[in-house]
């Protein structure tokens, strides 16, 4: 095959490939109604399980009446078919759209704004869980490295409980190279480092532009990542294990931020 | 069958199903670690896979060759064809003991102790998210009712990451009869409930005794159980999700704990 015929197939193949990295598919009433509240996202399906948890909400059901989309009422046997080991409240959303932003905004005119970075966080249920807590807590934007990280799939997606759908996520190439143009702009970095120079947690100042930069559970900060850091914090373990989750220790840190905003 | 036989069998079966509630099977270096440092528990079986992670421990070795369980190494092949779908690091551990205490200790005599009471926290993974952090922040027990709770599992204990051997797991029949008797051994209670009459969670002294009362996510703390509180404490959400993970709740709220305690 050659000429018009494979450049068409190409083509074709091209579009599918793009088209599955978009295409997602999450459960669950807050999910449902973050996706669908959300105007950065095309709507493909919307499976409702009669007579489930879902069917009942009347916000879900209002949103998906002003949505486009096409809205399908399965019997009970019929969705669990489908969907039958998921938690899903009766609810099923298939969309498409763009998750990842490719490109940092300009925040040099920002006042206090919070970004969280995460080198090497692999594991998809602490991913999801830091970007409920991020949106929760009300920072501003996520920071992914492209490589060394788990990818936003939708078990990611499934754990945030909505929260990817208003929480910016930004994949960056460089983590260094943004968090270096990211001090241009103004913004401390502090690194959560168990280490003996780290101060107490509670001791460093957010209230100003921040980044917080947080490392996987088992490998930490990367060498490189943890050189740019103006401020080094530490959680001091208390116990024997001696290995807070990386999802708490986000918890512990953005909320302790909130806390001196809040005093002031 | 009657008699003897017809007793022997009876007995037989009570045996078992004590055993079978007994025995639990984790996995992981930092459980296995964990569960073989501690005195509390019989070690049935340790199984190592060859060239594994955790074959690779000089930590987990000692330990193993201290102790008296029979220990096996199994080519990978094998090891994995019983445990393939377990993030295990090649090692399982087999033991028996009792993980949850039936009985609260009296805490009369006791100063600045920091008890987490979880009311109808119902998800194994939340459960043993929250056994994590608690011993990491210095909790000294929690308590569990005996309904509406998410049974000790062998999942919830994979997710503590080893915190269930040194962290007092209390099971307690009547949560708010548990509460009453603390508060006359001098403990102060606080309620995390988000409601008008609750206050900024950092708002609130923790640096005495004082039970946590956390409610699951879905539906709370019960309405007699919030009839107990003392006080009531409350993280107001920046988002739009507005549900933050009950680890993660439990996370800020006992890292305001240790904050307010280490300043002093």
């Amino acid at each position: 095959m050659k000429g018009p015929a494979a450049a068409l197939k190409f083509w074709h193949h091209n579009q599918m490939k793009k088209q599955k990295h978009n295409v997602h598919r999450i459960f669950g009433i807050n999910n449902a109604l973050a996706v669908l509240a959300s105007e950065r996202f095309f709507i493909r399906r919307v499976e409702l399980q009669k007579n489930g948890r879902a069917e009942k909400s009347e916000k879900l059901l209002n949103l998906i009446n002003k949505s486009d989309a096409s809205c399908q009422l399965l019997q009970k046997q019929d969705f669990l078919r489908m969907y039958g080991g998921v938690r899903s409240q009766g609810v099923a959303v298939e969309f498409s759209g763009i998750v990842l932003a490719g490109h940092l905004p300009d925040f040099s005119r920002e006042r206090s704004t919070c970004l969280l970075a995460l080198d090497q966080v692999e594991d998809p249920q602490n991913l999801g869980q830091i970007i409920r807590t991020a949106e929760c807590a009300g920072v501003d934007g996520l920071l992914l490295p492209k490589h060394h990280s788990a990818p936003i799939t939708d078990a990611v997606l499934q754990v945030s409980q909505g929260a990817f759908a208003t929480m910016p996520l930004y994949e960056v190439t460089n983590l260094r190279e943004a968090l270096s143009r990211l001090k241009d702009a103004g913004f401390w970095v502090v690194g959560l480092e168990n280490s003996i120079a780290a101060k107490h947690w509670h001791k460093i100042d957010y209230k100003e532009k921040i980044v917080i930069v947080i490392g996987s559970e088992g490998k930490g900060i990367r060498e490189k990542v943890i050189e740019s850091c103006d401020f080094k914090a530490t959680i001091p373990m208390q116990g024997n294990t001696n290995s807070l989750n990386v999802s708490a220790a986000a918890a512990a840190i953005l909320f302790e931020r909130l806390r001196q905003i809040n005093k002031e």
